[in-house]
């Protein structure tokens, strides 16, 4: 844990969060910005930054829950692919530092053309929608 | 494999690549069309795609090599940060049916904005300069 870091505070329930799915080590939510809506934050409990110093296992359990995630996407939100990123660094505009995957839907309609423009929900409500979508379709 | 399956020609050393790093499951390469420059491909040699459909075991291998790359592209290159990306589907601009993580250097210079835009080497000399720097770098 790390007192200052704003993911380890949505771990501990100080700062809440939509959350799609959770397990001992991970934990999935909704962003609340999301370059297309149904993005979603894969995130170890544990703090380590930035990947390249992560513990490999720690690694290896955050991506089988980021495939889950991207599952539940195409299947529960008929999505017609998913991107996968993750940043390290200012340089690569990593904002928390806390390793995460952003999981991001992807639709031929979508406006997501590379340009990360946090867009926003209409409302608390169709965030959660989208929660619901992705957590019922979890396998 | 898959036959017409330009990765898995690249394995089969039918179409040439810059390897940066291979071992028995997994395979490294120098994109030629880099977005920055000493950007890398991580490949599983077995033919999967999109990652959704990927064993659980392929991606766990192939995730601990993204890592090691990342961390020899920030010494070996001495890059500021380090963006990785996997694309599924053509709504998510996946050109290769083969999963395939981009591993790309940052620098606070660069001129990566997010559009992807291939870029070109100056020679093929200088693209192996870049995979020779990444692969020297390698614990």
């Amino acid at each position: 844990m790390s007192h200052d870091c704003i993911f380890c505070k949505i771990i501990k329930g100080e700062i809440p969060c939509t959350q799609v799915y959770e397990d001992h080590d991970s934990l999935a939510f909704m962003d609340i910005g999301p370059v297309v809506k149904g993005h979603v934050l894969v995130i170890p409990k544990s703090h380590h930054n930035p990947l390249m110093d992560t513990p490999p296992e720690v690694l290896q359990k955050l991506i089988t829950v980021v495939q889950r995630i991207a599952r539940a996407q195409m299947k529960g939100l008929q999505a017609d692919g998913i991107s996968v990123a993750q940043a390290n660094g200012k340089a690569a505009n990593q904002v928390v530092p806390h390793i995460h995957f952003h999981v991001i839907p992807r639709f031929t309609t979508d406006d997501f053309h590379g340009t990360w423009i946090a867009r926003k929900y209409e409302s608390p409500d169709e965030m959660q929608a989208f929660a619901d979508r992705i957590r019922q379709a979890l396998d």
